[in-house]
């Protein structure tokens, strides 16, 4: 199963308390589609501008990702800066230039229209649906989203919501969303509102599934350094989406799985600025890490 | 094996979104005792004045809990007041009244003094040392602590680390006494201070344990209703604690499972005000939710 997903290819500038990495590629949609190409095939939909040269396209170099939707526009490529603070919980937007993404409007290459999943990365809900209605087939949507649109275009985002299968966002939006403090109400609230499930990350605490009435959690890696964590929601994505395309199953224990894939997926991306440590990632250092998570969190029944 | 466990027992007024409770029992040791005593048997130390009257002390009665080290002192008992933000998340001191608790100096009865576990509950660290100086068996030494100790008895503080098998705190503290923001070399430094083991209790986020190079991480049991957060991380204590002495072993996998019994009995608290929801639990209703736990957090290997 291949992955059709729209977002942002951008150029970043990161500041953190280890240093600074400028006009490096980032974008939501880089991390999702250079950390799902481990699993299965990306196609993804998005702009860059004539600033986007052979060595920005090198990230998605040789790893299973076509190339077709990504649409070279007059212009600057769409730039964001930002700046953490000591402890990397905190982050303070430097400034955001739009440029080509302003005029953004996704139109999916043919050989897109027949997708098996759908990922909707986190831009404005009515590209999000645009890019839905361009599909002709049977597919799974997976949408992200964030605090801004929450706020800004609900009854857009109420849409997309509406359509997704598997909506995955932070716990801090999945609280704003449905205005319910609890993360299991606010999964009820949400799963009445369209998805039958709710990825929630908690960012260095680990993520929730709610699948149904199934419930699943799991701690985050425990990183011994953390460098950068820009791009690690969406490298969750990918690795979530990802290993449920490779898998073409829903069932309990390969969602369960995902999850860990995300996380492990998630973890890498932290390890270094922006996409430096997914460009040279192995898919045996995935699979130790995910070896891993099985032993930090595995614990026996109690004993008869 | 039983545990001697020092700390406070208290009156508390306790006021939340859900409702309020005045004047009800309450104090780190109360939360300990009744949560351990599912588990152990336990031999409080602690001090309560004239008003701490028979319905008061009910709490303790009919269970594991050996009342010969609560000394009725003249006076009145500790009292202390709180109320949490809508979210529960945050809570600000009402009022402390240290009362009898002022003068306090543990004294062990004797048959306190072979103890198997000694818990050096969260109070001044010259108290906790004084405590371990009565104590002549060869014991297991579990402390906890917070900010406030690390701010103003530092050099106790580090005394009483020194002699610990198991440190129990949370991990902003465990963070603030470390001067480590990442959590692993917290807690390698903690272990250079002395305990082989760290607890370090995330709230709703869950609970890692470090035991020398192994580590060990689970989320929270997913609660969807919560009521009182006071006390929860003394009965995390108390079932962890609790679940060491029944069985007399600190081998990996006992530590593992005395994490999600602790992290079960944390959840219970916080389903109702004070030791409401302890004081009616049964140990079906934990082996259950240890059960759920179980259910909650596992996933399987990478297929072949």
């Amino acid at each position: 199963m291949s992955i059709v997903a729209v977002g942002s290819i951008a150029f970043d500038t990161i500041k953190t308390p280890f240093g600074e990495a400028r006009d490096i590629v980032g974008g939501a949609l880089t991390y999702f589609a250079v950390s799902a190409s481990f699993f299965t095939e990306v196609k993804p939909v998005a702009v860059v501008g004539e600033d986007f040269d052979d060595a920005a396209m090198s990230v998605f170099a040789g790893r299973a990702i076509d190339l077709q939707g990504i649409e070279h526009a007059k212009g600057k490529s769409f730039r964001w800066g930002a700046e953490y603070s000591y402890n990397l919980n905190a982050r303070e937007t430097l400034f955001t230039e739009l440029n080509v993404f302003e005029q953004f409007s996704p139109r999916l290459p043919e050989s897109y229209r027949r997708a098996d999943i759908v990922f909707l990365g986190n831009i404005h809900p009515s590209l999000q649906l645009s890019v839905l209605e361009q599909v002709t087939s049977e597919r799974l949507v997976g949408l992200d989203s964030m605090n801004l649109w929450i706020e800004t275009a609900p009854r857009e985002l109420a849409e997309a919501i509406k359509r997704a299968d598997i909506l995955k966002i932070d716990d801090s939006e999945a609280r704003q969303l449905s205005r319910q403090h609890n993360l299991r109400k606010a999964a009820a609230t949400i799963q009445r509102m369209g998805p039958a499930m709710l990825v929630a990350t908690r960012g260095s605490h680990g993520c929730m599934l709610f699948n149904g009435s199934d419930i699943f959690a799991t701690s985050a890696y425990p990183l011994e350094d953390e460098v950068d964590p820009t791009g690690a929601g969406d490298s969750f994505a990918g690795g979530f989406f990802g290993y449920l395309a490779r898998n073409a199953s829903l069932d309990q224990a390969t969602l369960r799985r995902a999850v860990i894939f995300g996380s492990v997926m998630g973890s890498f991306c932290v390890e270094d600025f922006g996409t430096r440590r997914l460009e040279r990632l192995t898919f045996e250092e995935i699979a130790a890490r995910y070896s891993e998570m099985k032993r930090l969190t595995q614990f026996e029944d109690i004993e008869a």
